[in-house]
């Protein structure tokens, strides 16, 4: 074979580069302009260095305390929040919302009766409500025997004498291995649906009450508590979480025998509250018509203080506003902070939002939500269509500087922001290490201790960034309206 | 230089190695006859495919329940054992121990004013009971102001107005890494003299109740109870144990501003109670009037069943009892199984079996106790004179081949022997692994499920097999009688 010379390699080499570069160019025009990736370069290392998400998640979480929906404290945080926003120089408004006010009340179990059980004593049950309309026991309590059922094919084996008039016990262990392998999510959907339609499947078979082991991977006798749904016109019935420790204990003693509850719980449904989502905006520069959502759930549970779920997620949202503040950086489109209200108890403020903004939907350019904790992050799920990712790899790389580069299409982009997905908006979350936000999730032990610092911080720039990033893209995102699942409608 | 033959060197060799056989033999004679050795090996093999002793504690825990001091199940565990001892064929006393007889009543706590306060809210402050002779506070519970200190050297810089009249909280730490990196024992040293002599110390500056933050290393908003002291003629205080999350909480809040809680806890003591130790015996053959004890205590706290602490001590000693009945093999020396009760008090059981038998100590051969959980065991606690060690090289050797070979001098031979100890009686415990010990100890955690199956066999042979070995052992054990602590006195 003849050796090509070096100068003709050299140009064969050259024209193929060019037009390689202009082939590219041609798909995937550059996203940001050298000034908006030099911005974005600023945004993350004053993120970075930032406290303000922390003292706001700390404000929430120890001064206001928890922020059960309709509660008091779900009001002064609705009020706390506006008026950081409105100091940090925002726009702010506050979008009514109609939430229910589900109180807990009293809440205690024993076992009554049981093999082996020494004369006049109990064994305690720790016990807590599920929250649902008209789940109580009355004050008086109910007294029956407990059937324990490992999941729901099991319940469906009972003959009906076994579980008419009972307490059923569902025993479904959360997958903690599977957790610890990197798949938390997908173990506490296998769990949670028992919280969710555990007491449901039970009252349809004609259980007298329903307990549930608690969707959560830590063994410290630690209930999870959460929303338990009853279809229309299906009678409720008693519903509660008991500890993965209790579960296993009754399941054991009623293979011996028969084992009695004394069951009670308080918990009741009052009218409704009107209450608030928390709407901030940063104006946009040259399409302040075209919005990018940052946001959280104001809201949370109230055995803890809502540190992990959410208060996290709303001071990140609040930092990504503070961040571009203090570099007086404006964004081309509109930043938007939102501080969902009453996601826990079935989406309320995001429904109501997808509604009122039904209209506008055209001119919300995308949607972020962070609402599994504050773990480190590693990245960014972008829903829900593929062929957005290559423009994001400038991003990545950015990111990738402070351990946060992967660009994944995921659909795990949070609930508030559902009605907007549904509707074709892009919607965001940050990727993060949820491998313990499940021990705590729902928790008394959901406390502003179980929040680093710094991770709290690195997940605030990943949002900052991506936010400032998303304002001011050069380019339109693909939009794939998502099915409407069956409890938005 | 010369070549010395081979023969003539092997025959220096052969006489260095011959001499210092002889020699080792004069000093340290053959602790175990190759008989015995043998069926060690049967006890250890037997031992650890046996699951008697997860059923001890498994009744225990889940069928019986909470032992505390005083209590019927504490009673009915008493009668529970002296049957299942004599159905193994021992010969069961029951020894008299007045016990005290303190009970928990309600326990609550809250916040009732503190900085950035949402209107008509509180702040919950997960509290529990210590036990002590009259510090509750009444039924209406107190309110008085909060002040954080996070060790003694604090509180006693504290100016006299600062706290009177206040409830003093301590906010000192478990040291987690302390007990990550394999010093746990002196992590809980640190922290429990706080649990035991923080309310003196703040009742001594005139406090009206002291709070403090548990002697427990995990973080689920779990409070862990104890015993806490007053010494004689000091006014007794209402004393808590609250958890890490809340005490960081206080100290928090109060570093802000007045800080005031409501302190609801309505223990009492009852008048003492007649209890027992349950002492079975499987006399020895040739010296049935020397005695091996092997042990745990019987009595827990009430929060959880009491599994870790002390079930699993019982049970483990139970087993050694019975994995030699079941190889029809009789012991040279009495084994005398105890199941101690009161320890948790104050070693009432402990103290009284040392005046009754004070007369016997020389019978004493030695005395073995498990209270530190059911961690995989590494070998042997021996205490107090290191010349005994290298008798203990062929035992050592031995359960090195199911992983416990090491026997170390250690002081850590448990409470309830300790006045044996005192008066020179060789005292053993297995060395365990307890790195989660402590995440459980004294709190509603501490349940059957925290008890590995195979770790307790891995225990309960570690016990038999030293039982066997000290009750057949060919040497007189050096005793070092040890100085007498405060409290025995």
């Amino acid at each position: 074979m003849t050796r090509p010379s070096l100068t003709r390699l050299s140009l064969a080499l050259f024209a193929t580069v060019f037009l390689a570069v202009v082939a590219q160019s041609q798909v995937t025009p550059a996203a940001w302009s050298p000034e908006t990736l030099q911005q974005l370069r600023q945004v993350q290392q004053a993120a970075l260095a930032d406290d303000y998400a922390y003292q706001q998640v700390a404000h929430l979480t120890d001064n206001i305390g928890p922020r059960l929906i309709g509660s008091s404290q779900a009001a002064a945080a609705v009020q706390y929040v506006a008026e950081e926003l409105r100091r940090l120089g925002l726009d702010v408004t506050l979008e009514k919302v109609m939430v229910p006010h589900w109180v807990r009340g009293e809440e205690r179990a024993e076992l009554i009766s049981y093999p082996g059980q020494a004369p006049g004593t109990t064994q305690k049950i720790v016990v807590t409500a599920l929250a649902s309309p008209n789940n109580g026991t009355g004050a008086d309590g109910i007294t029956a025997e407990v059937v324990v059922v490992n999941n729901f094919a099991e319940l469906a084996a009972l003959p009906a004498d076994k579980v008419a008039g009972r307490i059923v016990v569902f025993n479904y262990p959360f997958d903690e291995r599977m957790t610890a392998a990197g798949f938390a999510l997908q173990a506490y959907g296998e769990a949670v649906a028992y919280r969710a339609e555990g007491p449901a499947a039970a009252s349809r078979r004609g259980a007298l009450a329903a307990l549930v082991r608690s969707a959560g991977s830590a063994d410290f006798r630690l209930p999870h508590t959460g929303l338990t749904e009853f279809p229309a016109g299906q009678p409720t019935i008693p519903s509660g979480a008991i500890t993965a420790e209790d579960a296993a204990l009754m399941a054991r003693l009623a293979a011996q025998g028969t084992v009695r509850m004394h069951l009670l719980l308080t918990s009741k449904m009052l009218p409704e509250v009107e209450s608030y989502n928390v709407i901030g905006d940063l104006k946009g520069s040259e399409h302040p018509e075209q919005v990018v959502i940052v946001s959280g759930h104001l809201d949370s549970w109230d055995l803890g203080t809502g540190a992990l779920d959410d208060g996290a997620g709303v001071a990140i949202a609040m930092e990504a506003a503070q961040v571009l503040k203090q570099l007086h950086l404006q964004p081309r489109r509109t930043i938007r902070v939102v501080a969902w209200m009453a996601e826990e108890m079935g989406v309320f403020g995001g429904k109501v939002y997808g509604k009122e903004h039904a209209t506008q939907v055209a001119d919300h350019y995308a949607a972020i939500e962070t609402d599994l904790g504050a773990g480190h992050p590693v990245g960014i799920n972008a829903c829900c269509d593929e062929a957005m990712l290559p423009l994001f790899e400038p991003l990545g790389a950015l990111l990738q500087t402070s351990g946060a580069g992967i660009v994944r299409a995921s659909e795990e982009t949070g609930a508030d922001i559902l009605p907007l997905k549904v509707a074709g908006v892009p919607t965001f979350s940050p990727i993060q290490d949820v491998r313990t936000y499940f021990d705590y999730h729902h928790s008394a032990a959901d406390t502003l201790d179980k929040i680093d610092a710094r991770q709290l911080r690195e997940n605030a720039t990943v949002i900052a960034v991506l936010a400032y990033a998303l304002a001011n893209m050069n380019a339109q995102l693909p939009r794939k309206p998502q099915p409407v699942p069956e409890w938005m409608k």
